[in-house]
C-alpha cells in the first residue's frame, strides 16, 4: 500500500531540495565527503534563509489586517465596509500588478531610474542582479517585496477615507503598485541613483512609508476635507473613530507584523536579526510613551489614539536605521518620533486644514522622513560595518546626512509630481469624490449596498 | 551560583538534541571529522524541518480564529456566542479525539481504506510509514495534522449556523474528527486507494475543504433554512451579517494562516515553499478581484462579502495544486474560483433554497472540487518532478484528470453517506435543531445564558 | 550601476554573519575543509536558533493583543479605551524599563536573590552567565525575555479593571517590570536560590503567570469591588462583558502566542519543541472541554466565558511542565486546571467577594500554582533526561514536589509583600482608585476624554 509513497520519495527529495540530507536521513549509504558536506551546508543555508524570509513576508502580509483595523476603527461606522474593501483590494490588485509589472520596474535590469525587464518575473539569469545579495529563490524575493508594495499602497486609504470613490481608489492602487512605488524602490533598493550616491534605507522608512504618505497627502488635498470637518469659523471639528478596540488591535497587529518588516529585510537567516528586533522594539515602545506624555501635556489627558500613533511613528522612524543604530539611538529616534507625530497631527489639522482622518501623513510621511534623516545622524559603523559608516553624531561628518536628505527630498518631489498628475487625471475622468448625499449617508450603503453593523443602533455624526 | 545550570548543560544538550553543535559552541575540544560534520548537518536539518513545520502548524491553528470571526461576522449578533463556542469546541474536542483515534485511522498502518493502529500515537516503528517521507518527530506530525483535522471540522459550523443545537454539534464534531475526515485522509495521504490510483491533493482542497463542505451541505439540508430565510412566495430573504469588520479580519487571519497550510504541507524546510507561497498569493488575490468584478456586474455594486469569499475561494482552489502549477495557472485557477463562488452562492440560495449563512459549501466544497480537478488540467512536471506529471492542458493526457475526478467523486459520496447517517442519528436521538422560540430569541440566551454584546442596543431581524 | 551593491557584499556577509556560506554560495573559490565545515555548521546553527527564538518572541509579543482583547471583551464598553491603554502602556513602559534595569536584575551576575549588573545590557563577557546555555545573541535573549516580562505585567490589568487610576497603573507597571518580576525570575531562571534547590518551571507557570496573578490579587483587594458588584444582602451581581467575540478572538490570539511562549523557551531550534507544542495543545484543549462540562453541570448551560478561561487555565498549567511530561499527563493537568478554574472563579467571587472582572487570579494564579506543583507529580525523566528526574507519580519520590511547593509558596509570599508595600504606597500618594462619579460614567471619558464606540447606542450598567 505504501508502494506509491516510497516510489516517489527520491523524486520528492530532489524537487524539494532535500537531496543530500534525506539520503543521510534514510541511512542511504554513500560515504560523506568534505565537498559533499560543504554542498549540503550551502543547500541547507539557502533553505533556512527561505524559511526566515518567507515567514517574515507572511508577517508583513498580516499587516494588511492591521491597517484595515486601524483605519476602520479611527473612522465612522457608516464607512467601515468601504474602508475594509479598499484595504482588501489595494492588496489584491497590487499583488497581481506588482507580479506583472512592478517587480520588474523595481528590481529588473534597466537604468538608474527604473528597471526595464523582468515582467511576470521573467529572468534571464542576470535580470535581477540587484537582488543577488540574497540567496533565496526568486519566488521568495517576489513574495517578500510584494507585501512591501502592498504596504505602501494601503497607507493612502487612511488619509483619503470616508469620501473617496471606490472606483477612483482602484485606479490609484494600480498605478502606485505598477509604477510610483517601484520607481522609488529602484532608486534606493534596485541599484538606482540614490543607492549610487550612498543613501541608506534599510527596511523602507522612505521607500515604503514616505512614498505611501506623500501620495496620501496629495490625495487628501485633492479631495478636500470631509463634510463638517471644518466649521465656517475655521475651527476644526473632531470626528471620533467608531471602534477604538478595533484600532488598538490593528496597532498590535501592525507592531507584530513589523517584526517581519524590519528584521526580515535581511532576506537571510542571520543572528543580526536580533539586533534589528531589539532596536525596533525600543523605538516603538519609546514612541508610545513619548506620544502619550506629549498628549497628556498638550490636552491634559493621555490620549489613546495619540499613544497608538506614537507606536506607529516609532516603528516607521526606526525602519530606515534599525540595522545601523544602537539601542540607545533607537530610543532617541523613537522619542523624537513620538513627540513629532502629535505635533504634526495637530499642525496638519488645525494649521493647514488638511483632513487626514487617521494621521497617515504624520505617521508615515513626517516620521518616515525623520527616520531616514536619523540614519545620517545616528548610524554607527560597528553595527553594519562597510555599509553606512558613521553618521554626523558619531564623527562621520555631514556626507551621509546629505545623501539621506537627497533621498527624502527627491522621493517627496517624485510623489508630489505623480500625485498631482494621477489625482488630476482621476478627478477629470471618473471623479475622485463621492456626492454630498452619499457622504452623509455613508459610503457603505451607496458604494457597496450594505451596512457594517446590521442590527446595531448607530447615530452617525454629520 | 551557576553550578546547577552548568551541571545540567550537558544533559540539556542531549535532550534538546543540540549535542554536536553545543559541544562546538562551548569550545569543548573534539577534533571535527567528516562523519561528525555529516551527522551534525543531518541533525540540524531535522531541527530546521521541525521549526518550519511547527510554525506552519501554528499558523494553521490560528485559522481557527479566522473561521470564528468570519462566521460570526456574517451572521446575527444574537447568535454570536453560540458560533464562537462551536468554533472553539470543535477545535478542542477534535484535538483530543484526533490524538486518541483520528491520527491512527488516517496515517496508521492498516488497509487501503483506513488505518487500524497508532491510536494515542502508539508507534511500533513502522506504524506511521505513510509519513516516513517527512523527517520531523512524530509529535510534530501530530501537531501539523491535528490542526488540519480541526480545519475540516470547523468548516461545517458556518453552514449550520444560527439554528443548530449545541449538543448536537458536539456529537458531530467528535465523529468527523475521529472517523469521517481521517478516512478521507487515509485514502489520499495515508497510502490509501486514491493515492494508489494516482490522485494528488497537495495540501487538501479535497481532503480538508471538500470533506468539511460536503458534511456542511448535508447538515444544512437536514436542518432546513433559518426562520424567515425564504418567504412564502419562494423568494430569498437576505439576512445580513452583524459585523463586517470582524468578518474581514477573519478573512485576513485565514489568508495569513493559509501560508502555514499550503507551504507548510512540505513538512520540510525547503526552498520550494516559496513557490507555493507565490501561487497561493496569486490565486487568492485574483480570486478577490474576480469575485468583486462578478458581484459588480451581477448586483451593480462591488460586494464586500463576495470579495471576501472570493479570496477564500481562490485559497481553497489553489490548495490542491499549489506545488504543481505555475503562477500563471494559479491566476487562472483563482479567476475561475472567484467567479464560481459568486455563482454558486447565488445558485444554492435562490435555486436550491439551501440556507448556508456564510457560503461555506460554495467556498470549500465547490471551489475545493474545482481546485482538485484543476490539478488534472494545469499540473506541470517541472514544478514537482516525479509526482503529478503533466495535466491535460500541458500534454499529459486525461489520466490525471480522471484520477482527480475519482477523488472528488468518491470523497463526495463518502461524505454524503456519512452525513446522512450521522445527522439522521442525531436528529432521531438528541435532536438537531433548536426550538422556534429559541431561534427567534437567539441561541446565545437559551443555549449559553448570555449575550455577546451586553449593553449595546441591537435590533435583531426575525 | 550595481557597483555599490557588489562593493558592500563582503561587508554585509561579515556583519550579517553569513561569512562562510555566502562565499560558498557565490562560488568564491576556497577549497572546503573539515574545520571550515564544522565552523560553518556552528555558525548556521546559531542563526537557526536565533530565527526560532526571535519568531517565538514575536508570538509572545502578540499575546499583548490577546490580553487586551480578552480583558476588554469581558468588561464594560465604558471602560474599553482605558483597558486598551493600560495594556499598551504596561508593554511599552515595561519594554524600556526591563531593558534599563529588569534584565540585569533577572539574569545579571549578582547573588542568590537578585542580579546586580548588566543594566542596559552592558555585558563584560560573563555578566549573563546564567543564560550561557543558549547560544543566541544577547539582543535575542533580551527580546525573548522582555516579552515575558510584559506578559507578567499585563496580567494585573484584568483583575484591576474598571476602577483603577491610569497614573497609578503606570507606577505599578514600572515597579513590576523593574523589580518584582525580575527578582522572581532571578530565583528560578537566573541562577538563584530556587534553581539551587531544584525547583523547575520550564516556561513560567510561576515565574510569569503566578507572579502577575498574585500581584493582581493584592491589587484587587486594595481596590475593593466595582460599584454595584456586591449587593447589600451580600449576593454577587454578574457584570457581563460587552464584547464576547472580541474576548474569544483574544483567547485564540493568546493560544497562538503560547506556541511561542512554551516551545520557544528552549531558546534553541531543536526537535524537542514539537513535544512541547503537543503537550501544550492537549492541556489547553482538555482545559476548554473540562471547564465547559463543569460549567454545564454547575450552571445548567455551557458557559463561553468559562470555556475560554478553561483554555487559558490549561495553557497556564502546562507551562511549567510542558517539556517534562507525557501527552497523557498533559491531558490530566489540563483536566484539573479546567475544573479548578471554574471552582476558583466562583469561590473568589461568591465566597471571598474579591472582584476580579476577568478571572485573572484564578487563571494565572491558581492554575499557575497547580501547574508548577504538577511538575512534582507528573515529571518523567525520559522527556528531559538530567533535569527534573521523575515526579511523585512516576516513582521519583516527594523531593521534587517539595521543591516545587517551596517555589510556589515563596513567590506567593514575595508578591504579597511587594504588593502590599507597593499598593499601600500608591494609595497613600497619588491614589489607586478613581472617584465614584468617574467610575459610574466610565473611565474612558474622564481619564482619556473619549469613547470607545462613538455613535453606538450603549446602555451601561451601574
Amino acid at each position: 500500500m505504501f508502494r506509491k509513497i516510497l516510489k516517489i520519495l527520491p523524486a520528492l527529495a530532489v524537487i524539494l531540495g532535500v537531496g543530500v540530507m534525506l539520503g543521510a536521513g534514510l541511512g542511504m549509504a554513500e560515504e560523506p565527503t568534505v565537498a559533499g558536506n560543504a554542498a549540503a551546508i550551502e543547500e541547507k543555508s539557502v533553505a533556512m534563509d527561505t524559511v526566515w524570509t518567507l515567514i517574515a513576508g507572511m508577517l508583513v502580509m498580516f499587516m494588511q489586517a492591521g491597517f484595515a483595523m486601524v483605519e476602520t476603527g479611527f473612522t465612522r461606522a457608516k464607512n467601515a465596509c468601504n474602508i475594509m474593501m479598499k484595504n482588501l483590494l489595494d492588496f489584491t490588485v497590487g499583488a497581481v500588478i506588482y507580479w506583472a509589472v512592478g517587480f520588474g520596474i523595481m528590481f529588473g535590469a534597466g537604468n538608474l531610474f527604473f528597471g526595464t525587464s523582468g515582467f511576470f518575473l521573467a529572468d534571464t539569469g542576470s535580470t535581477f542582479a540587484s537582488l543577488d545579495w540574497s540567496l533565496v529563490p526568486l519566488a521568495c524575493k517576489y513574495f517578500f517585496q510584494m507585501v512591501f508594495a502592498a504596504t505602501a499602497a494601503t497607507i493612502v486609504s487612511g488619509a483619503m477615507a470616508e469620501r473617496t470613490k471606490f472606483s477612483a481608489y482602484l485606479v490609484y492602487s494600480m498605478v502606485i503598485s505598477a509604477l510610483i512605488y517601484p520607481v522609488v524602490g529602484h532608486w534606493i533598493w534596485g541599484g538606482g541613483w540614490l543607492a549610487e550616491i550612498g543613501m541608506w534605507d534599510f527596511a523602507g522608512s522612505t521607500v515604503v512609508h514616505s512614498t505611501g504618505a506623500w501620495m496620501a497627502l496629495i490625495g487628501a488635498i485633492f479631495l478636500g476635507p470631509r463634510l463638517g470637518k471644518y466649521r465656517p469659523d475655521g475651527s476644526s471639528n473632531a470626528i471620533p473613530g467608531h471602534n477604538i478596540p478595533l484600532a488598538t488591535l490593528g496597532v498590535f497587529i501592525l507592531w507584530f507584523g513589523w517584526y517581519g518588516f524590519n528584521p526580515g529585510s535581511t532576506m537571510a537567516a542571520v543572528p543580526g536579526i536580533a539586533h534589528i528586533a531589539m532596536t525596533t522594539t525600543i523605538a516603538a515602545a519609546v514612541g508610545v510613551n513619548a506620544a502619550m506624555v506629549t498628549s497628556w501635556v498638550m490636552f491634559s489627558k493621555p490620549d489613546i489614539s495619540m499613544a497608538l500613533n506614537g507606536g506607529l511613528a516609532g516603528l516607521v522612524a526606526i525602519t530606515a536605521g534599525c540595522a545601523f543604530v544602537s539601542p540607545g539611538s533607537a530610543a532617541l529616534i523613537g522619542l523624537v518620533a513620538g513627540v513629532l507625530v502629535v505635533l504634526s497631527v495637530v499642525t496638519f489639522d488645525k494649521v493647514f486644514h488638511i483632513d487626514d482622518p487617521v494621521g497617515a501623513v504624520s505617521v508615515h510621511g513626517v516620521c518616515g522622513a525623520w527616520g531616514t534623516l536619523a540614519v545620517g545622524l545616528f548610524a554607527q559603523d560597528i553595527f553594519s560595518p562597510g555599509t553606512t559608516g558613521n553618521g554626523l553624531l558619531f564623527g562621520g561628518g555631514i556626507k551621509l546626512l546629505m545623501s539621506q536628505l537627497a533621498g527624502v527630498g527627491s522621493v517627496m518631489l517624485w510623489c508630489f509630481i505623480c500625485g498631482v498628475v494621477l489625482f488630476s487625471a482621476i478627478k477629470a475622468t471618473i471623479g475622485l469624490r463621492v456626492s454630498k448625499e452619499e457622504e452623509l449617508r455613508g459610503l457603505d450603503i451607496d458604494e457597496h449596498g450594505m451596512e457594517a453593523y446590521s442590527g446595531f443602533q448607530i447615530f452617525t455624526t454629520e
